[in-house]
């Protein structure tokens, strides 16, 4: 039986939370792989129903143990698998014909396993698919529900204390995701989730962070990926956690062409391009953390329940150098560190002492100690401006001193509803202790609580973000011309295209003769741009296919013959279609546009600035289509070399808008075109004083449709 | 008296290692920042003269307390003043005439006051250096020289253990270095040395650091900085440690403040405080740090003894995800991850599980639990490879395997002798002491590992470099032209000046009238440019005053007028001192080439790359003049354009040599040249085949000679 989406769905809520679990492989050695989850079932008190699966024993642990699956009293929610990779396929037929759902694999021995094993995994899915089973793993540690006490894990990190809380940890590795539950629960960030995905033969990472963070007691999810092969999954994860009103915070790693290569022999899952992943998930409003510092340190702060509803970060210290060290790390991640009203600045100076600075940051020196209201008044007044909304308060050591430092945060917490967080350095741990217990967060080191005050401002900004995008990014009905061929595209043909679909494109034609191209140019009634055309040759400049700025009979004459010359010359194999003859246009500035069918997260937007130097320095943003005018615009806002925009050096400055607009619409077109649209250049798009043009198109299609 | 220099060293060295401590103002309330100094000379057992000093007590802890400084028995080696504000100058005088050379003055109600705190500092330090008393602070914690147990200091890091270690840690912060200071007491990193240098009135960062910095017994040096007015001391001290062979690693705040000075070169505008200070200690081979997690994390690394001979990072770890991070980190620290020689990965397969990737990097997988060889011998396989200098074994919790572990990293530490660096997330303490013990350093996480893994690396460079550069940097000498008079100079001269100094200069003279022009275009034998030349006129192209590829006497004599209207219309008040007549120069890339006069180092030398987007991206390098051509080159491939140097989209590369010759020499010339030279733009410098040839310069004279 292969099961609906909605049996789908109930099977694996049924797997997150059983009623009743059966352990086949299991072993009464509590050491052992599959010994270890019995052992935490009923060591933490699970409450549902165990069923031991081994023709071994009579009995584990006082439970009956039953000898195969079909003598199990009833088909469990949730079966795991711990047997030998050989026997796996066997065991996962055997449970969906006695009506089990659901199954997690610990087994190694699957796709990890060089092409033999890619080949079992493959008939392992098959085959569950057809007998009506949902697999977690294989080749997986498994998973908690701490909640209910749920233990289908082998992970060290079911050893210790696994709290429940309110994060939802989905993991693709094992090791390294054992690793980070644990820092979290050195931090005592409470896991309400601990999900680890393995080689993924059917639940993938972003179904399994689905079924969970609809869970009102998770307040956020964190995932650590370490390869995408269903983009489309992740941008709906990450909608659907925007509806929520739950960040998601992602560590990924494979940021560089060398990671990748050891990715790929690690992981079954696809590469993707970094700099596109990254892109698509900040546009759905995914907080991305460098590392598994960064991603506990961002957790941290959306743990706590306040918000910043801005990026203004008030800063308090006992040491200037802190504060002025913080205060980079605050422009640096997109915060700023605003000046303060008079009105704040007065409160201030009633309490300071001279010898502090009174700006933001504040520097309360050491005089706190004699008088606590230096501290809670500054930090009060600081949370009061409205200009400010995230505060942090750095201190180190005061090991004496710690009593009266909690009763100030505890005054500083109820006097302010504006998140506040510590950085206290080498802070005694009772009173990091007691600083949770008032709800505060309290980190180690000033950088890391600047990045996550900018993870609370980021989170907020991109909830605005979502609430306000345009409906343009609801959805595009595909609308692909009839009789298309693969290929490179004739550019009057794509260029038509372009312009119906909204895009500023250089009026172009074909000449097949001289005389064609004279009669272009007198229609023109301007200088033109004579370019060879043909399918065969893409970068028309690099053959001397381009002669610009011909505005005479002769000119144009010689221009023609000239180009179908060389065109013979250097590629006489080429199709030559003839000449195209385009008006001339005006612009000081080149962009590049460009639109790339991406096989993870489909049609992804390209808009870049400096003509050569693109890609000497990759001063590109991508956008993943479709999107709105304001994502236009902060793709422009994300380019380094953006200020040329602006105008420099007595240059007049360009219309922004007219350029997202262009994006936008182009994005729209794209998504519209993607069953068979495979890439597209538009290089270079001139802008200057008119809006944007685009001089040259490139067009290739791909037919994906099924 | 005035102390000579050699007597100042002697009072500075006393000052660290007295034989004999007056406290003035001492209390006998062990809390008060006055009493805290006895405390703890008396708790931890320093073993020299403590002579307490003050009115009020007959003796403090059995000790004679002493009336007044006039009734010391014996000129102490070192006085701690503690005594108000008001008093502090008084005292310092007393103790210059009853002989006492060196005092720490813990004081505030200095130059942190206002303007009046400020002129009673300057009034300090004029008083103390006539009295022959060297000073450490005002308003400073003091010090601790662990060796010789002299706590000359409230700090609250004196509270706990601060057994002596190899490092000497000198800070002008003193709530920040106190910090940093218990952070590396958590991580059992030894400071031999503890210095807060205060608001610095006389003992400067620079000379503190060099009196501890020769003791054997001192393996790293590392310094908190807020500010520096002092960059040649500075430069002395990072040369005397890379003679010592000592890293220098320094922690400085303030990356964003805004230096920028109004300046007429471009040159100027892009040399901002922060940029300089980090490209000069970096060509003076010290190690920044960014904040102090790194720094602490660069200390580790460096405390241990053994160094890496290369840039080649061995990974070994037990997830592959966290192998594909470190190996993204090492990239982006200038480390390789290199591939393994065919004997290392024969190696690897002997003892490699099937599913572990045998690459570099390795993961072992948590198989070696049950193997420990697995993890042994692929390290010391990893380790023997000889593109491999240092390693990185990455572990997660295994707290159940410490014993195993540590036996294992024994083995490995005893069968290489390159450093291998640990870094076990969530190790257990016991883990950690003990691989202490065998002395390695273990990390918390896998980036900060290869972060300090680099440090290891660039320091072994720093240090090739500094045995191998060239002696043009030793020092030249001062050769300024006579009869100077401030101000843009003229071209002619200036030009004139640089060719001598071996600057590739595009021949140029000054035409008085259009007759002249023409001469000067005939003797030119080519095409020319025109260029108005008026010292009022510094950037020529903003009021049209350049034309380009004149080659006809018509267009020469055209030009000639056009330029003379054009300036005396934009300009009229402009002094016109005529025409330039240049020949033509070939080029298909613009540099910029700069220097300028930089208040806290002297000569600085800028190359950028881009033309108009210099500014834009700041893609620019600078060094401290002089330096040589291996310095120059270093220049260049610090530049992200450092690509189109090479040849982009069929261009010619060009000879990066020629260029880093035209950088050392013009870095000589600069330096010869710093009593009157305060800003020179070369902009642009072309480069083709040819080589670079300067086609435009602006020189700014200022003479600062006494």
């Amino acid at each position: 039986m292969i099961l609906s989406t909605q049996e789908r769905t109930d099977a694996v809520r049924r797997m997150i939370h059983p009623r009743s679990i059966a352990i086949i492989g299991a072993s009464a050695d509590f050491a052992k792989v599959n010994g270890r989850p019995l052992k935490h079932l009923l060591e933490k008190g699970y409450t549902g129903r165990i069923f031991p699966v081994n023709p071994k024993y009579p009995e584990i642990a006082g439970l009956p143990c039953f000898p195969s699956i079909e003598e199990l009293p009833e088909p469990p929610d949730l079966a795991i698998v711990a047997v030998q990779a050989r026997d796996v396929l066997a065991n996962i037929e055997a449970l969906g014909r006695r009506g089990v759902r659901a199954a997690v694999i610990f087994s190694s021995g699957f796709g990890e396993m060089g092409a033999e094993g890619k080949s079992r995994e493959r008939e392992l899915g098959e085959r569950a698919n057809a007998a009506g089973v949902v697999l977690c793993g294989p080749n997986c540690l498994g998973f908690v529900n701490a909640f209910d006490n749920v233990y289908a894990t082998f992970s060290q990190y079911a050893d210790g204390e696994t709290g429940p809380g309110p994060i939802a940890f989905v993991t693709q590795s094992g090791a390294f995701g054992t690793a980070i539950a644990a820092l979290a629960r050195q931090r005592e960030l409470g896991l309400g989730y601990f999900i680890n995905t393995g080689n993924q033969v059917d639940l993938g990472f972003s179904e399994l962070m689905l079924s969970v963070v609809e869970d009102p007691r998770i307040r956020v999810a964190a995932g650590y990926l370490e390869g995408l092969d269903d983009g489309a999954a992740l941008v709906r994860l990450a909608q659907r956690c925007q509806e929520l009103g739950k960040p998601l915070v992602l560590t990924k790693v494979g940021r560089k062409a060398s990671g990748a290569r050891a990715a790929a022999s690690h992981t079954g899952a696809l590469a993707v391009e970094d700099v596109v992943f990254d892109a698509v998930i900040r546009q759905y409003g995914v907080l991305r953390a460098r590392n598994e510092e960064q991603m506990l340190d961002m957790l941290e702060a959306l743990s706590q329940t306040r918000v910043a509803r801005g990026s203004g970060l008030g800063i308090v210290t006992q040491s200037g150098g802190a504060g002025v060290m913080m205060a980079d790390r605050a422009e640096e991640m997109g915060l700023t560190v605003p000046e303060l009203t008079v009105v704040t600045q007065n409160r201030l100076s009633d309490v300071m002492p001279a010898f502090g600075a009174s700006g933001n940051p504040v520097d309360v020196t050491g005089e706190f100690v004699a008088r606590p209201e230096l501290l809670s008044e500054s930090v009060v007044a600081m949370m009061d401006d409205p200009n400010i909304h995230v505060g942090i308060v750095w201190l180190q050591l005061m090991t004496a001193h710690v009593e009266k430092l909690v009763r100030i945060f505890s005054e500083i917490q109820s006097r302010t509803n504006k998140p506040v967080l510590v950085c206290w350095i080498a802070a005694p741990q009772e009173a990091v202790k007691q600083l949770h217990e008032l709800g505060m967060v309290v980190f180690t080191a000033g950088e890391r609580a600047v990045e996550a005050a900018s993870a609370l401002a980021r989170f907020h900004i991109s909830q605005q973000r979502a609430i306000n995008r345009s409906a343009t990014e609801s959805g595009v009905a595909s609308c692909v011309p009839n009789n298309l061929t693969d290929g490179v595209q004739d550019t009057v043909q794509a260029s038509e295209w372009l312009s119906a679909a909204g895009i500023p494109m250089a009026p172009v034609a074909l000449a097949g003769s001289e005389d064609e191209a004279v009669t272009l140019w007198r229609a023109a009634k301007g200088p033109v741009a004579l370019k060879i055309e043909s399918p065969d040759i893409i970068h028309k400049t690099e053959i001397g296919g381009v002669l610009l700025k011909l505005d005479d009979e002769t000119a144009v004459r010689d221009g023609y013959q000239t180009l179908m010359q060389r065109a013979s010359r250097e590629l006489p194999q080429a199709r030559i279609r003839g000449v195209l003859v385009q008006t001339m246009s005006q612009g000081h500035l080149e962009l590049v546009v460009g639109v790339q069918r991406d096989p993870v997260f489909g049609m992804i937007v390209m808009v870049g600035l400096g003509g050569i130097l693109v890609e000497v320095l990759k001063d590109v943003a991508f956008r993943r289509a479709p999107f709105d005018m304001e994502e236009g615009l902060q793709m422009l806002s994300e380019l380094r070399m953006g200020a040329l925009l602006d105008g420099v050096r007595g240059q007049p400055a360009v219309d922004r808008k007219a350029i997202a607009h262009l994006l936008s619409d182009l994005s729209g077109w794209a998504a519209s075109m993607q069953p068979v649209l495979a890439e597209l250049d538009l290089n270079p798009v001139l802008v200057g004083g008119a809006g944007p043009i685009a001089v040259d198109c490139v067009m290739v299609l791909k037919d994906e449709r099924p």
